[in-house]
């Protein structure tokens, strides 16, 4: 382990009383030099192995800057923390430690407490910044959650995307407010009582803007994800590429203060290495947490339900704390809707969602007729809060042709019942925003790219994807501004029945589950009754008796 | 686990008093067709699942057939036992219980004593048939080997090959003798009280003949190997690709008494369910080894120098009993030769010799300069007998573009010191055809196919492989049949001095090993003391006295 990662990044460019450190990982070039823009000055930087480095005096926050490489591509930083004038554009410097937190009595909640609500920052609000969030964290708070999860916040082309195009994963999203707007935002939350999830994507990085392969074999071509080249975790040149990632997760929590990751698709994280990159960032994160007194927790997304992911280092898991429960959500969705089509076609509904709630996986070693495989593991022996769950989330929503979410879909009875079903599982529970008040705007797939050919690949890809439908509608076209807008929460709705109902019915399913039993997420004390005729469930829930032993 | 599996193939054609058994996986097909070439009939399959079968008294040991898919593909069963005319031609129905078999008495030796000799039947003896490695087995044992390890045989496109193209998995190539052939073989090797390792390819199959792709999802596209399409390990349908090489695995051992695989290539099998291909193999072939009373190994090549592959089943390894130690070769290259081009860059002659007597690894958990990461993991723990050693196999001479063997580019002397390096060492000693009287022949690299493109493609790659040869010499034609030709043994050579010397030396070295203590091979009491200066290590081995205690 390398003790320099955990205090500080080695990558980009970080502030001392010295001045400016300047690092880049560039290990076939023959020369690398740092242009500042305001200064009209290059200062080459020094190799030092396969990275490149310099100290001056003429770099301050706030300045910008990019890397010449050969004295011939000018491009931005691959560790930019700031991309003012967008993904093609210069890389901006950040001083992380100028802000002044306030948060220092701030102590993360248990896991087992987390009540969490997913958001996408450039629809929450009508101004789509994180200053549009703070300005709605006591609405969050007069709900009931406790942690807001944060669609990704990489800079990605243009001021519309869901986050996964992102290209430079350590700077902040200029549109949203950029990294100190994300400081402030998550102080705030602190200073309110909540926790912050930050969505990170470590398995691709987006087409456009991407400018890794000037700098080094950051892809490797061993391995596809459905998105792009594999980033290089196990092939030659990988080290440098993990710990890129590495100090990627640290920063999150050590400069900006993020509670917990939740890392997408990790699945798609192909590293066949002794040691896979995610158990290599626990270990990191443990000695953070251990140096820095301060909890974080790491939350996967993954497809395959093998408990390798969730499994503790001790047990040569890959030590994640958490990880989404897709299965619960799908056995739910055909319960509630009788849905069949693409992945629900795996699910029959009350019988699936009764596995769920015992065995939180559906295919835990059993054969999946869609994979045409036995899928799955037992996840006996992990427990409740090793498992997210949800009724809707962005990706159940807006992978759907026209975005609609269960509001547009099912009863408000049956929106009660899915919202019920989650808060009394013995999971975490998750909302989606807007599914408090029955939002009945879409959630549609939305880019804002300027490369044509890239705007025509998307247009293409969404149509192929719902040739089905074709006559029914037709594909939003995502590049399209509107697509966007039409995607934006209309909180007026809120106030209007049956919204405002349904919104009291959450807040008191919230604290339902604060103030009894369910707010422990216990899996040995769930009894599960199913009812086949009548396709009803009924489910059991208590906690154990807390002896106090006089010790 | 099926337990079906263990006792007897159930792909392909199999044979019982009842008649034939015909079952094929095909999971997309609309219909399968059996069609007996000799009979002039079709006999439609009926599906059971993804798999279609069907028991008839029409085919007969012998007799030629196809499956003809979707009433229009007329393709050779992927499970074929026999290629007759080649890979595009029909298969042959194959009994394989019928081989009288004389080795009742036959007992695997401990893998401990195993002394290897790696032999390819095409270019071992002048008529290149099993036949014609029966006629040399008494020479072998002259020698001093107690095991035989033949490259692969499954049935390649035409006649010359190293075998890493063949595409027929189960089928024993046809111009070497067949699988009755491969029989006799193996059975005259057990009554000369010598092992039979099969070397055997599970990461890609060749380019020409390849039809699994009219059959099933036998590749993915998520992943790549630098031979061609990744197998398809666990990527949807998965189960029954898997199935298809357990298969595979259990025949050779039950069907064949081989007594060992040597599995090409094992970094290349990309698997990342939880229960990795290999991991499940070893658990199938521990149950064969219970039921069937017969021991069995499990040698694996890997580039990696990772542990888990040879990490026992209960410590969560893949429990494969060996692996081939590539990087004892390099340092004992080096250190013979200072050769510095290629992999031999990252070594550095004595001292990483001298480690690797050690830790069998040279680089187990350190920086490779040439991959440019940490490679490897420390082998603590690890039995000698877990790294077969060698200082030339197949590879190591036939990647060179002209393909000389050591004999051809060392003097004698140097020869002897090489030999006595390996045959000295605490792991399994191999030796590469030849070896052992300084052929001077060289072992080129050789195709035989018949796609005219293909030809071309292999002509142009190895052109641009050898590239910077270009002016000092011309790439030899893989495709010439004389480039076979001059890979073959000359056998008189061994009658002849310098050569027959060297032989004897060899003889004396084997003996040496089996009658001293060299033939433990320990770990712990090796010692290794480097001269910098001289260039020489010198070699401490002993064997722990064996107190017997009263109990």
């Amino acid at each position: 382990m390398h003790q320099t990662l955990i205090n500080r990044r080695t990558l980009g460019v970080t502030f001392s009383p010295e001045g400016a450190c300047v690092r880049v990982w560039a290990p076939f070039a023959q020369s690398v030099c740092l242009r500042l823009h305001q200064q009209q000055q290059t200062i080459h930087l020094q190799s030092d192995g396969t990275y490149w480095q310099t100290s001056t005096q003429q770099l301050q926050p706030g300045d910008t800057y990019t890397f010449i490489l050969n004295d011939t591509l000018d491009r931005p930083d691959p560790a930019s923390l700031s991309q003012p004038e967008g993904v093609h554009g210069p890389s901006q410097a950040i001083d992380t430690s100028e802000f002044n937190w306030t948060d220092a009595d701030w102590k993360n909640l248990p896991l087992d407490d987390y009540l969490l609500y997913e958001l996408h920052t450039g629809t929450f609000t009508p101004d789509g910044t994180f200053a549009g969030i703070e300005s709605r964290l006591d609405y969050l708070i007069e709900l009931g959650i406790n942690a807001i999860e944060i669609m990704p916040v990489a800079q990605f082309p243009g001021t519309r995307n869901w986050g996964y195009d992102g290209v430079c994963p350590y700077a902040v999203q200029n549109s949203y407010g950029g990294a100190i707007g994300l400081q402030q935002l998550v102080d705030a939350c602190h200073r309110k009582g909540l926790a912050v999830v930050l969505d990170v994507v470590y398995n691709h990085m987006g087409p456009e803007g991407n400018y890794f392969a000037d700098y080094g074999p950051y892809f490797t071509n061993r391995y596809q994800t459905p998105w792009g080249h594999a980033l290089n975790f196990d092939d030659d040149y990988s080290d440098s590429v993990r710990r890129y990632f590495i100090e990627n997760v640290l920063m999150w929590f050590r400069d900006f203060h993020i509670d917990a990751l939740r890392i997408d698709a990790a699945h798609a994280i192909h590293d066949a290495r002794e040691v896979h990159l995610l158990r290599e960032i626990k270990e990191y994160v443990d000695e953070l947490i251990r140096q820095m007194g301060r909890q974080h927790y790491l939350i996967i997304e993954s497809d395959q339900n093998e408990t390798k992911f969730i499994q503790a280092l001790a047990q040569q898991g890959y030590g994640m704390d958490a990880q989404w429960n897709d299965e619960f959500h799908h056995a739910l969705r055909v319960t509630a809707t009788g849905e069949q089509k693409g992945y629900y076609a795996d699910y029959n509904g009350v019988q699936h969602l009764a596995k769920s709630y015992k065995d939180a996986y559906v295919y835990d070693g059993t054969y999946m007729p869609r994979r045409a495989r036995i899928v799955g593991k037992s996840t006996a022996g992990h427990a409740g809060r090793q498992f997210v769950v949800f009724s809707q989330n962005h990706d159940h929503i807006g992978n759907r042709m026209l975005g609609e979410r269960p509001a547009q879909l099912v009863s408000l009875a049956m929106q009660k019942l899915m919202a019920g079903a989650v808060m009394s599982s013995p999971y975490l529970p998750m909302l989606f925003m807007g599914e408090e008040w029955g939002e009945l705007n879409p959630f549609l797939y939305f880019v804002s790219h300027t490369d044509p050919n890239l705007i025509e690949a998307v247009r293409q890809g969404r149509r192929r994807e719902f040739a089905a439908f074709q006559g029914v509608a037709e594909a939003p076209d995502a590049q399209d501004e509107r697509t966007f807008g039409k995607s934006k929460l209309n909180w007026e709705l809120r106030d209007q029945e049956p919204h405002a109902t349904l919104f009291r019915y959450y807040q008191t399913l919230l604290a339902l589950r604060k103030q009894s039993s369910l707010r422990h997420p216990d899996r040995e004390s769930v009894a599960v009754v199913v009812d086949e005729t009548k396709q009803t469930i009924m489910l059991l829930r208590q906690h154990k008796q807390v002896d106090w032993v006089a010790t």
